[in-house]
């Protein structure tokens, strides 16, 4: 471990993931020179105030200028305009990353604007708070967390190898998969979560037998453990479902059709049917455990 | 606060709320005498061990005869036929109450069953965690959590001021409601939230085209969070579905309803619906952070 892999890494956008990434590759000595842009200058500001960076840009195309590593860390939604913008300032022989949740998505959108002799090797750390901004990263972030690395077909294999060493370099463990897989995977580890999760919430705040006061006061029922992620970034969830569409339906129809057994189960008293399922799905949260992706602690061991 | 509330306790069934129930009972020294009962010697031997009672039985109407409150703490499946067995043992006086899930389901299972002078005034404890058995209990699960007692009409106002006073000696908060009303409630913010989780555990866990593997190493996305609540009691969640159908079944019908939107907006591209309600659910969780019924903790505060 250790030793610099990227001289210059340039992180376009400085939210939860960004500034983490900015954090772990201190910590861990893997660049020599980071590069912070942002378009708000409220947000550069409050980046330079952490000493996020070493050089701070509103300009992307400013801070793209000379780097061997640019990461976009900032919704999928913008990635095209700003793959246009960054694409000429791009010196030959760098990297263009990013952390987005979705990747088949970020392949189609930045590809075409990458100059020959740019590589795109796009990643994904799964890993994250409900928090967000620069204030909410920590170096810790990724630590035994997994990186997806999704390189499209072609790509430059030493590129690849660069970008799979910085994320085991800022504590990650790290797949490759293609991009289709991954947004598949992710599909159901992460966005549909993240659906149903909103969805519920949004439906107890619509209902007009029971106040939100009641819906607060005994949320530690269950329901409050699906607040934490229905509190995620708006603008990055939004984009999330507008960029992986076709496996997010899917999911959701899958998800849909068991529903609609668990339903009929509970309409025609069907005992035996609801405990065999209840009693398969503590399975597994023992491997999620056993995987090192969970803690074993009664309640998240959250203190209330 | 403080002094003995009821002379002698008895606990049917001994497992989390049970033995949680016996230590903060203890703690707050609101009973004289802990009477523990549970069909299992293997689990009566265990509280035993663990010192929860001052006597123990396999018997109901021998762990009944003479005690001032009777809790049933077991599935609520199973209060029809614990309520015929300790019916005759009661004392004039004596009140029977339970930390059952729903409400008029036990009403309707319990008041039969009772001689005249016997005083039903269930409750539940807006509480728990998803381990199971007598040695998952602890004295503080109460503490700042609400319990909701739910008189029968024509409820003994002493008695059901003893039943209070007993669980804010335990820690709790304390709101009464109709047993009706609290089904709707729990519905929505227990069951419901039970029921999604243990059906999206179960459809990740049947997918072809990804492994168990891939489901458990990138569960931080967002699925992980699920998977406690799916690894609840699966007989008590059995037996809370069959009690509670005809709320439950309303609260996903409307759950569903909601999701036919989402799912809308996903497949035309409706970015603007999705944020709506992305940015809407933050203010419920702030919510309940602020009603102290949650931590604010990223991540829960949890450590992988």
């Amino acid at each position: 471990m250790g030793g610099v892999i990227f001289q210059r890494l340039t992180l376009i956008g400085i939210g939860l993931i960004g500034s983490s990434i900015a954090l772990a590759a201190r910590r861990a000595g893997a660049v020599g020179e980071i590069v912070v842009q942002t378009r708000s200058q409220e947000t550069l500001d409050r980046a330079r105030a952490l000493k996020l960076g070493d050089r701070y840009e509103r300009d992307p195309a400013a801070a793209a200028e000379g780097a061997d590593l640019v990461i976009l860390c900032v919704p999928v939604g913008a990635f095209e305009t700003l793959a246009r913008a960054i694409g000429p300032a791009l010196k030959p022989g760098a990297i263009v990353s990013d952390v987005g949740s979705v990747k088949a998505s970020v392949v189609r959108q930045v590809a075409p604007h990458l100059p020959q002799g740019v590589h795109l090797v796009p990643a994904h750390p799964v890993a994250g708070t409900e928090h967000s901004g620069p204030d909410a990263g920590f170096a810790e972030l990724f630590d035994n967390r997994w990186t997806i690395v999704t390189p499209p077909a072609g790509a430059d294999a030493e590129a690849v190898a660069k970008v799979d060493a910085f994320w085991r370099a800022l504590g990650a463990f790290v797949e490759q998969m293609t991009p289709e897989h991954h947004d598949m995977v992710l599909a159901i580890t992460s966005h549909l979560p993240h659906l149903i999760a909103y969805n519920i919430v949004g439906t107890a705040a619509h209902l007009e037998e029971i106040t939100q006061s009641e819906v607060m006061k005994f949320s530690a029922g269950g329901f409050r453990d699906f607040t934490r992620i229905a509190a995620s970034d708006p603008t990055m969830w939004r984009d999330v479902f507008l960029h992986n569409k076709d496996a997010v339906l899917e999911m959701l129809a899958r998800f849909g059709e068991d529903l609609s057994v668990l339903q009929r189960a509970i309409r025609f008293g069907d005992g035996d049917a609801l405990y065999d399922l209840f009693k398969r799905t503590r399975a597994i949260r023992r491997g999620i455990i056993e995987a090192g992706q969970e803690t074993d602690a009664p309640d998240f061991g959250r203190r209330g």
